[in-house]
């Protein structure tokens, strides 16, 4: 067999290069006929689907409910909020003939579903008592970017959620930022085993027509931040541009109180980046497509009984886990090691005469290489223990490494060196937009956010020498 | 409260106009601000979801795995296939422009995916190991139908699936038809209640590029036959224009053979439009957001301890079924009824002093309006069967209402006589495309499908008077 499946280079040297090299190899997405749009293979979707399915009943927990809207908006709606179609407008794809006919009015693609949500909420929301609306839609958006695509990372078109929320006070709109916050951090932390650092973002790095934006943020390999899911506060400013009101308890008119919050496919990419290794990927097992490979060890003789014993053991542990036994005639087991560690299943196990002879089979986890023995009857327990221990340790793995590239500086010299080995580097700023201004300019850098968790200020802003309001987390960023 | 929740005209009256008002006093869905675009409200995407879980865990069980492709489709590939892009292209809608830059290529959003996907397929398809390959999408598509669109009915976007397939053998191919369309009619009957007749369509009306298409089409109170779900078996045809080809076990070079299929959220329509009433939605209990809906009646002397009667008979209903409370104070119970019967709730509980003391509450079904009274001891239960009856019922009365409609005729007069009354009419047919279209020209209808189960031929050809090859089903159809 002629299959390709070794990584061109490694991760530590390259990493660019592996990640477009393992996405293709291990059939996690592939190019398309369209520049920059995203194709999601089985694996990738299946992810994806496990990302919706978590993240969905958390959701649905605290009482959001799913709507769908149309993918187009005429363009005077999507010029409705000044900041918001400036921001966008750059990047959106226009629907301009139908047939052979020329529309009368552009089409935009949706970006973001804000213009095409607004006008319905304003003909549905007219009392106090149509409050709160907690609306989501799990679809499929557009941004034309023109900055050099990357699969899952920055692609043309994404999926993703977004929730859209009306409130009849600030309080309780504010309210719902730790609330969603904290369902992506289990989203992203327990399934995907993926640490980040949770905060605001600043005035300028906002999202365009809110009045604030907090975000998680995630660290790549290669020492530059990517922004995960996100909240925005939007306060009042679509709900006047759109005449979104409502009659309060008193019969007197307001206008309600917005946010939008959203995870996107972006995320199965942050997680193969983060994860893999130089032998490919390595799946967090509550996301795992398959969570358990058997591979039977045969020769022409012993190729019946091993068979059979493999197909039990793969019956027994189907009930319990996403197992799948790899019989191929064609290929060497050490070849199939190789395939199934490229598509980074959790656990191997192997299993040949003699294992059959002492009643075991060898285990042997993908993220740390261990091998065991295992006694037969006891396999399910064990692997269930395994899976977890997998799933824990990925994630202590990668947080451990998050840390230890969190850099802490006191000036500015200080900071443009530790700048250049990557990583994220806190410390303190005055609050001025023009010294955020600066550093970008001088170093590429921006802040990414403001954690939440502020520790006491240790210095001056580190760009004007005035006095520090925050201490906030720079970065190189996607 | 001025709440309007009356229906402004009888079903029977004018199905058309009762249509557009129950979808939207039900709260189903919204006019948006693109015409003839969907919006799924909080309901109608619930039922949606509820089709898409049922359908998708069918397809999975069969071993069909889901996959996403991009939005967008380039010229050039769209009109690879001849026959398909002529039938698509009149409806296509154009991504001529990104930003401010004009493209060099336009875009298709797609109406269908065939020509973004088998592009891939010719990628990764190299030897019969890669086959079957059996990918599904859930999905939105474009068809900017310049007929008067109507919600869920003929949208110009809508939800759907989409099944592409591809297979080593003809007879691999062929025999997924059976499969799919079986799978389609459990979603149709056993999720939505809503009978079908299964068929071959007519070389005529097939999909734009298949060699044959069939299908399950539904009849709705108009007297006018809708298609529901539908396959195609598209031969080589595809895989000859985008040079799908496998080696085969003699190392032969050979053209995939291929299928596709599609449910979309026009049944959601055809199952409202099939089942509601004067009074509104009727909705199958399996699908219905809300199952049971609890009605305390007090007066200001009762109301604390029927409300606590209430609040724990929900508790208890809540742990199996989707039950709500209505508590609202400002509203009549009334008025209540009359609003929960709009929305289709298959079960109404009243629970008032009389019935407390009693230990019992009053139950009504929505479907055929009985009341009974029912021990709070045994309420479980029995309201476990009730719905499991009220969903049989309405298969059953739908079921017994699409045969009073279907009409055998033997000559062309009686044909036409009995078209003017509606419904399907079955009769005989040569085959011949001549016959199919002075049927159309003549009188509107067409061939909706010849059905799967055939009869004996009990005439000749009613247009020609040569021989009949089928019996078919004619009709006027949306």
């Amino acid at each position: 067999m002629s299959k390709e499946l070794g990584l061109s280079v490694k991760k530590s040297k390259n990493f660019g290069k592996w990640y477009l090299d393992v996405i293709q190899k291990a059939e996690l997405t592939d190019y398309s006929v369209v520049s920059g749009c995203i194709i999601l293979r089985p694996d990738a979707y299946f992810i994806w689907e496990e990302i919706q399915k978590f993240t969905d009943n958390e959701f649905k927990k605290v009482g959001i409910e799913n709507v769908y809207f149309p993918l187009f908006i005429p363009e005077k709606f999507l010029a409705k909020e000044k900041e918001h179609v400036e921001g966008f407008s750059p990047e959106v794809a226009w629907v301009t003939q139908a047939g052979n006919k020329k529309l009368d009015e552009r089409l935009a693609i949706r970006p973001t579903s804000e213009t095409i949500i607004y006008p319905s909420f304003s003909k549905w929301i007219r009392s106090w008592r149509d409050l709160p609306k907690r609306y989501n839609l799990w679809n499929n958006v557009v941004r034309w970017e023109f900055k050099h695509p990357i699969p899952f990372l920055r692609s043309r078109e994404f999926l993703w959620n977004e929730g859209h929320t009306a409130f009849a006070t600030e309080k309780e709109a504010l309210s719902e930022e730790k609330e969603i916050l904290g369902i992506y951090k289990k989203t992203t932390e327990n399934l995907l085993a993926l640490p980040g650092i949770m905060g605001r973002k600043t005035d300028k790095e906002k999202f365009a027509g809110a009045v604030f934006s907090s975000s998680i943020e995630h660290l790549l390999p290669d020492g530059k931040a990517i922004q995960g899911p996100d909240f925005h506060y939007d306060g009042q400013n679509f709900s006047k541009a759109f005449k979104i009101t409502f009659l309060d308890r008193n019969k007197k008119k307001q206008y309600v109180w917005q946010n939008t919050w959203a995870i996107t496919t972006r995320e199965i990419g942050v997680m193969i980046a983060v994860h893999g290794d130089d032998k490919g990927l390595v799946l967090p097992p509550k996301i795992a497509p398959t969570q358990i490979i058997i591979i039977p060890i045969y020769n022409s003789k012993t190729k019946k009984s091993v068979l059979k014993e493999a197909k039990k053991l793969g019956k027994k542990l189907k009930t319990k886990f996403r197992t799948k036994i790899d019989d191929r005639d064609e290929f060497s087991p050490g070849f199939k090691y190789n395939e199934w560690e490229l598509k980074g299943v959790p656990i191997r196990i192997e299993i040949g005469p003699k294992d059959i002879k002492n009643k075991q089979v060898t285990v042997v986890r993908r993220d740390t290489s261990k091998k065991e023995a295992v006694k037969t009857k006891k396999i399910i327990l064990r692997v269930k223990n395994l899976l977890n221990e997998i799933q824990k340790n990925m994630f202590n793995k990668a947080l451990k490494l998050l840390k230890k590239n969190i850099h802490k500086v006191k000036n500015y010299n200080e900071f443009k060196k530790t700048l250049k080995k990557g990583g994220i580097i806190q410390t303190c700023w005055c609050g001025n937009r023009k010294c955020e201004d600066k550093v970008k300019n001088d170093t590429g850098a921006k802040i990414i956010n403001i954690p939440f968790k502020q520790e006491k200020i240790f210095c001056n802003c580190i760009i004007c020498g005035k006095k520090a309001k925050f201490i906030a987390n720079f970065a190189k960023s996607y």
